[in-house]
C-alpha cells in the first residue's frame, strides 16, 4: 500500500492561510527547501481539492516542485495530480486529472495501485475526508511562530479521534518547528 | 513589568479539551511533572475564566499544585487566583478572588503591581481578549499526538495577528511538544 501523507505550513493556532487567503507569513528558508526536495523524490502523485488546485493553479502549476537543483532534476520523478471537484467539468492543463466522484472511494483504490508515495495538499476538506476514512498514513506540519486567528484550518472535524505517533520533531530556521507523525489506526 | 504566560496541553488540532470536555487523552508523565514544578515556583498568581473555574474547582481546587516532592515544598510560594466572571455573584474559596468587571483593564493594572509571574489558566475566551490586548508575553504549549475533532479551542480569534519567537522545542515523553514561545510586539 502507497503511503499517502498530509501535511504543510501551519500557523501555530492551525491555520493553512491567514483571513483572505493570505501566505505573506510563510518562512521560506534552506531547511525548508531541502525538506521539501527530499521528499519530492519520494512522491509521484499530488492528491488536492478544488480549491487548492485554484490557488495553486495561479501559483503557476498544480504540482508546483520547489526550486530545482542540478542533483535534485535528475531523480525527480515525473508526478501526477488528481484534482477532486464536483463542480469543475474539466481540467485543460496535462499531468492533471479531474476527479468527479467519490474522493474516498478513488485513493482506496490508488493507493493500491503500484506507485510511489502520495501528497495529500492541503485545504482542509479533502483532508476532512481522506483523515476521517483512514487513509492517510502521516501528517507531517511546518508550524510557523504566528498567530493568524482565522482562515483556511489545516484540520477539520474527521467525526472521531485521531491517534498519532511522533517520528520527527526538530526546531528549523525561522522559529519553525518540523513535526513528523505517523497516524495509528483507530 | 510581571511576565504573563498562556499555555497548557493542546491536541495537534489546537483544543484544550475533547468532545464533552474529555481529557483523557493527556499524557501525564514524569517530563511533565518537571516542567510544572518549575514553572509552578516561578509564579505567585493564576488567572481563570468562570468555565475553566469550574473544570478547576471540581477537579479540587482553584489553582492546584502538581503533585508536591519534598524539594518543591519548601519553596512554592502561596498562589492567587482570580476567576473572571459577569454572572457568578461571589466565590468562597479562600484564596480565589471573582473579578466582575473588565478584565483587560484589573490585568492590566495586575502587571504593574510588584510579584511573580503570572499563569493564566485555559479556556480560550480569557486569552482572547488578553492576547488581543497584547497582555500575554509568553505562550507555552504541551502538543500531544492526537487529532480530537473538536471541543475547547485554545486559541480564539484575538482580532489581528500576533507574531511570535520560538525559545523552547523539545519532544518529551509520550510523543509530546513542549514549545514555548515570546509573543512579539505587535
Amino acid at each position: 500500500m502507497r503511503t499517502i501523507t498530509y501535511g504543510g505550513a501551519v500557523s501555530l493556532d492551525g491555520f493553512l492561510t491567514g483571513p483572505k487567503g493570505s501566505l505573506d507569513w510563510l518562512y521560506y528558508s534552506k531547511d525548508v527547501h531541502d525538506v521539501m526536495a527530499a521528499y519530492w523524490k519520494k512522491i509521484d502523485t499530488v492528491l488536492m481539492g478544488r480549491k487548492t488546485y485554484d490557488v495553486s493553479a495561479a501559483a503557476g502549476g498544480a504540482a508546483k516542485k520547489p526550486k530545482k537543483t542540478r542533483s535534485a532534476k535528475r531523480v525527480v520523478p515525473p508526478k501526477r495530480t488528481y484534482v477532486f471537484s464536483r463542480t469543475l467539468k474539466s481540467i485543460a492543463d496535462p499531468g492533471v486529472e479531474l476527479v468527479p466522484g467519490d474522493a474516498v472511494e478513488f485513493v482506496r483504490s490508488l493507493k493500491r495501485r503500484p506507485g510511489r508515495e502520495i501528497c495529500l495538499m492541503g485545504g482542509g476538506e479533502l483532508a476532512q475526508s481522506l483523515l476521517g476514512a483512514g487513509l492517510v498514513d502521516e501528517v507531517r506540519l511546518n508550524i510557523h511562530p504566528v498567530l493568524l486567528g482565522s482562515g483556511i484550518p489545516a484540520f477539520r472535524d474527521p467525526g472521531h479521534r485521531l491517534r498519532l505517533a511522533l517520528f520527527e520533531c526538530r526546531r528549523i530556521e525561522g522559529g519553525c518547528i518540523l513535526a513528523g507523525y505517523k497516524v495509528l489506526p483507530s
